[in-house]
């Protein structure tokens, strides 16, 4: 039982887990500050704002981190390469930090000494959030009810959560639940477990949300040019139609329309989480992907070979630590100053071609280079 | 000028330039020995081999190393991942060290002290093709002319070769040279030079050869198992059809059939060679490309997370190895030894979906996974 | 409280902490079995054997493990130079897995499900302890009293343990402790804590117990010659006198006399614990100083440079692994592999000079060597 | 034969070899400028100018360029605990590019196309000395007589150099030759060759210049206090008698007085070569083995466990590059960034003992240090 008083921040989603802890924190005593990051979901936020005053928080903050998700967070990745056990391109795993930044802040503004979150006691999330909340703010206390007793043993099963929301007021989602969980941001969705958890079965065809199905993508590829300085994508154009995004926020949306009409970005992958055990997830991630490749290319066509293979020994570790949640580490920060250092040269264009579920790249040029022709004749 | 019974064995294609490399060595004083292998490229060998005669070669020895390439030099790099600056498959790396051991065993079996070769000097194969008889053979003498200024200055250009050819009798080629250079094998064909010189041009439709175009493959994808022991495949079934394939070069050239016919493996890349330049490539490598994805998702389904950070740091170092020609150095033997002993459990079965270009994992199931469904629940 | 005919193997030491610990496992419950492993540290067994049994110990195991510390976990550290952090030569960190295996092969053969230890809850040795145990045994449970707080707030003081002894019957040490905490075995000791916390303290010349003062040892050099296979000491000759020792035990004892006696072995370093504080030791590892300096040379003059360049990078992974408690891992098993690979042709003998807390190379020889005079000239 | 007019400028030691090879290069037609380095060897300057002029040489230039060694070369080898192949400290592989950094300064001044030095063709000054000028100066042209068969076909042995100095005025040294190879600077002096190749032979009591034999050095220690900020001392003060330096260079050479009274930076080593084969060498490094327990010990101290283990990393590849004459290139300026990056908390002050060869840590203090004692309680 808390203190009559203390104040807890709820990192709030809106849906039927995070409204039970919303209620059952204040029956423990708490006041309930909803806090919901838009970082690119899809979600009706103005109804979640609605339900989480209705079930009792005393505020509500809805912020929309979706710019600094992409400047701060995504285009740090892009300049790594980072990608996870030579796969996963790190969605979720980068926006955890991004929202728990937020978080801090709201509770550090509020005088909240308390953030909980609704993460499970098997995954990687809640090691991130933690990681992130304690790194800024080592005084914070995280309340994680999927860890306590008191919590999982009322909840054994979604049966009971139904019968808790009942019998609060809590509205019960009228659609079937789908039978897998989904985290969705501006970057990439992950499904996994449920019917997914068993390796050997194939996903089904309709679970996929942010991709279209190549075999009915469209027959006709598009084509971009895309401009990058100091290893961040500047500028995005389609060479069929001239449309033209500069802004990271822009650009990056822009790529995921395109990517995700060409069915580009999906991933069927078995990864070893950081509490130890290994997971099944299906991904998209579909301009992360087109990202990838580009960046790729410009940064082997710009950059020393001896100092790639630096940076490619930097960026697996840089990897594994964002995936882990050490991204407010000493570490981490380290290993980001060091490879944006090695991007400062990065910059030009290349030109992909996107498909059918594939990148392809087509060309390149640079003002900086390191490509001679005449050396090569 | 050669000692007058001086035999040197010469590595030759049956075109052009090793052609007039054959009579240019006589012509040295030199009893020439011509070695062909057939490592799966498309070569008319009949005609290469009374082409070779007709020329003045003492002997020709035709040699098929398709399957050793396979079983020796393919499986090694897909148990290491082997990916040179994270895309190149390393099918021409892969092909030389098989080539020379079989030209150092004919030199060795003929007595003769030299080997030639057609390689040009700011290339890699070069490098490749003479560390490799250099470490097999420490005695052997490897005669380059395309670095002898006595050959290059004689030859400035295609038009002096030409003319060399007519006034000897070599056959000269009547379809005009594609405006680039290529090099095959099973595993791949690469393109370079010419007009794909300058980086930013794209590559002409048609100049691929062992894949199709994904715009016009076939609509429906074909699904394939494919089962691994010890981190090589070891069968492969067309679920549609039941086709199945259990010897290493027939399944591995069934999944060159599968993977070209729906456009699977072509890269378009700038990569560093060894000799410094950066150089660009395309390539096309449609089973390893398959193999590639296949592979990455038993091994990572069925290995330790901590022994599998480690093998990934020795396979960054094994592909470089291979890339740069040390294929039978003492490091490059260390780490095959230590990559090989890190697949012991990788076994069981991945199903993959080959359409447009595109190899996506559909499941995976194995005897030895890591992989634990109860406790991830 | 235990089950009634529940058996705990508890590690024994026969001081004071470990006494109270067993007469308190009984008072829970528990039959107690003490095990006490001899791996070259002072003590007298046999009143410790006696002490057990007073205090009620169902029965006592002291087994002797010298040997197999020497062949099976030091001699693997110096194949790999196994340094943590650059200064640490592991002598504690190679005897827990040592001392473990022991203690659960009792644990297996006397049925019992428990095993305990007077490690604390800020130490590595804890990590490294049930590390190894839960590696071998799944099944068995750790009991650590000092991370319980039914028995830390029983006894926040050494005060409290004195009375509980004093009430219990527990022989308390006549002598007053020493104001630091030490461990020892055949390798190394460690002395830490107390007085030495603060990193700035001078260590009091007193404190070593394993080596002489530099200041006042011999004025005049050992010599000796250390022969090696396979990267690990096979023979050691004085050639002064001629004393030659061949069997692993006694040439590694016979080291350890000369070290001592030339003050050789001695560091005082803060290191970064398992459990991520910096802590400040003090260690004696005289043998293996010698060994770490004979092998280092035996392995430059004999072993490849590009091979040697992987093994280091692997011996620091393996060092780390040691250090915090991997032993029985399998990503530890992999490396150990790996490193013993590449000492196959490390074979020779290095004479070097032992003087006033030094080791000086004179010179090596080896059948093997790489070592070309031909060449330098 | 050179253009009548072209300029080369020498690397000059004053020597036998660099004597005859400017005359030897003025019979070739050039214009000779002999440039004399002084880092901290013992030279008699004067002498050496007197001596260039008379045999011919059109300047003669002598720069003190150890105040820029320390600061800019060796410093940034003590923030890496830079260290080949775990013994070598580089003494000679930093002083090269300083020392070709003001070859290619008065090059460029005096507009001269040529730089010729007297390193052989065997060793890694010629490659450290010709990489670091050609990174300077892509135009320059390096002459190397020792690589010419002209020249080392003309002297196969000193007694055809001797002849040469007799027939053309070159003082020749009436001291005979020792029986190795020296080469010295601020930092350390290496001995190697002659009567040293053969790596068993033990190296004369007699050899040794910069520091005492430990068995006659002082019986008693000097203790001293090493200031770091950033990673570089920068204050020195000798605990017993209060003297105290400040300035790099000065500190430097106090520690260099100090390490050599009580013998300490003595090693006897084979290492690689960068050309490949394996070499001997008997290296005094006084000073800088001072700093390197010292600056362990306060990197240790103050730095993040998980930003050492990235950082140890680098070092390892910094300390490659500076040994193969790397130092100018785009990589290891990435390194050096990077290392400094991580240097930017290692602040505090070491207390070393320095006795009979050895140095010993005796305790350490830091503004910033990571060091809690409250916890380690």
């Amino acid at each position: 039982m808390a203190e009559p008083r203390d104040t807890v921040v709820l990192a709030y989603s809106g849906g039927l887990d995070t409204s039970c802890i919303l209620v059952w924190l204040k029956e423990q005593g708490y006041t309930v500050i909803a806090f919901l990051a838009n970082i690119g979901q899809k979600e009706d936020f103005d109804a979640a704002r609605k339900k989480a005053l209705a079930l009792g928080a005393e505020k509500v903050y809805i912020q929309d981190v979706c710019r600094e998700f992409v400047e701060e967070f995504i285009w740090p990745a892009v300049q790594a390469n980072a990608l996870y056990e030579d796969r996963y391109l790190l969605g979720t795993a980068l926006a955890r930090p991004c929202i728990a930044r937020r978080l801090v802040l709201v509770a550090k503004e509020q005088g909240a000494r308390y953030i909980a979150h609704g993460a499970t006691g098997k995954g990687n999330d809640q090691v991130r959030f933690e990681l992130s909340c304690y790194a800024l703010c080592p005084s914070i206390k995280v309340i994680a009810p999927w860890r306590m007793p008191e919590f999982y043993q009322r909840f054994p099963g979604r049966r009971e959560l139904m019968e808790y929301a009942q019998k609060h007021g809590i509205p019960v989602p009228v659609t079937p639940k789908a039978p897998w969980s989904m985290d969705e941001n501006l970057m990439h969705i992950s499904y996994e477990a449920g019917i997914l958890e068993n390796p050997k079965n194939r996903a089904p065809l309709d679970l996929y949300t942010k991709t279209c199905d190549p075999t009915t993508s469209p027959d006709i590829p598009d084509e971009l040019e895309i401009e990058f300085e100091k290893g961040v994508p500047v500028k995005v154009t389609n060479t069929k139609n001239g449309v033209t995004h500069r802004s990271a926020l822009e650009l990056f949306m822009y790529l995921n329309d395109i990517a995700g009409k060409h069915g580009v970005g999906r991933i069927d992958i078995v990864e070893n989480r950081f509490v130890g055990m290994k997971s099944r997830g299906i991904y998209e991630t579909p301009a992360g992907t087109i990202l990838y490749h580009a960046h790729l290319d410009i940064e082997a066509f710009t950059m020393d070979r001896e100092v790639r293979k630096i940076k490619q020994g930097l960026s697996l570790k840089f990897s594994e630590l964002v995936y882990n949640g050490f991204w407010y580490s000493p570490e981490c920060e380290f290993l980001q100053h060091c490879i944006a250092r090695s991007q400062e040269a990065v910059a030009g264009t290349v030109r992909v071609s996107v498909f059918k579920g594939q990148v392809y790249v087509l060309g390149r040029e640079s003002p900086h280079s390191l490509y001679n022709e005449e050396l090569v004749r």
